[in-house]
């Protein structure tokens, strides 16, 4: 029993650690997080996936799309994603997140927080378009659409920046991991090992 | 090294639970909180203690104490908890949370639940009066004051009930760790183990 764990348990987290990607809607943040956290369960880590799906529903259901309740929205994950990197999960949050005040507040806040840039134009966006929402958002159905009329501050010094239009999602995935590897996050762990 | 942290750490935690201490203001819910997150931060567990002060600044900055405003508190709340729990991590939850409907539901959300009833009644409750809340109730200068202007429901089946007026906090405090051990969630670690 122990040594079939083992087997599939390739790595060990060492510490808690938030990887925080943003980047426009459609740009690719959440399949890369998918892909991660499939990576972090076949390695039985701890693992958490928060997108705003789930928390808006669950913490920011309140809360609209100005830059007011945007800032609270990412106030409320950071306070929640620190919780969770300080006893130790590797939390995935894919948030457009489109300020990067309320990032840079975040990372100061968590500590152990890897900024991904999630990077696509506007355009590849708009092609891939999965929810249909930019289309709302050209109709002005939707107002205040981040890419199309609002505004999406980049990162000015992120971790890791994946170009999506260039890369694949696993390709990105990887190159994720392997930082996760280089920085000390994540160590290999020897099939011989107990525990 | 590894020998002298065993000899701190008396207790391991077998999986994440949540502590959900209930009552009226100034009943002694953070004060049996904060004497368990102390046993717990001894045996090196996992640990985070949640109170009213700490979520409305970070979680419920928009909230106030309307019936619906208390139920949104209540459920963020239990979407951190949650999460919280699934990854390990003893949680001790210290809320007024008046209602049943709330209470219960987050027991539903979290599996792990135990509900600690923290009963003292008004009178007892109002001569302590820490912050003198209490006070600026009878005052009228705080509307809807549980206790005085608006209602709290007791558990109906709580896992645990504190009585604070025969009870000193730690005799409270101890209580709920046994009951703890009693349902496998902590057990007593070896001196000679070697995790």
């Amino acid at each position: 029993m122990i040594e079939r764990e083992n087997k599939a348990a390739k790595y060990k987290l060492v510490k808690g650690v938030v990887l925080w990607l943003t980047g426009l809607p459609c740009s690719g943040k959440s399949t890369i997080a998918g892909i991660l956290e499939r990576m972090a369960r076949e390695s039985n880590l701890k693992a958490e996936f928060l997108d705003g799906d789930v928390v808006r529903q669950s913490l920011s259901h309140d809360l609209g799309f100005s830059r007011e309740d945007r800032d609270a929205h990412i106030k409320r994950i950071g306070f929640v994603c620190q919780l969770l990197a300080r006893n130790g999960v590797m939390v995935f949050a894919s948030f457009v997140s489109p300020y990067r005040e309320a990032r840079d507040s975040n990372r100061h806040l968590i500590g152990a927080f890897v900024e991904i840039y999630v990077s696509a134009s506007v355009e590849a966006c708009e092609r891939r378009d999965v929810k249909g929402l930019y289309k709302k958002a050209r109709a002005g159905e939707i107002q205040g659409f981040t890419g199309i009329s609002d505004p999406y501050e980049p990162p000015l010094h992120p971790e890791i920046i994946c170009e999506t239009e260039k890369e694949a999602p696993e390709e990105s995935a990887a190159k994720i991991w392997n930082f996760l590897e280089q920085k000390g996050y994540l160590v290999r762990r020897s099939h011989k090992s107990i525990i």
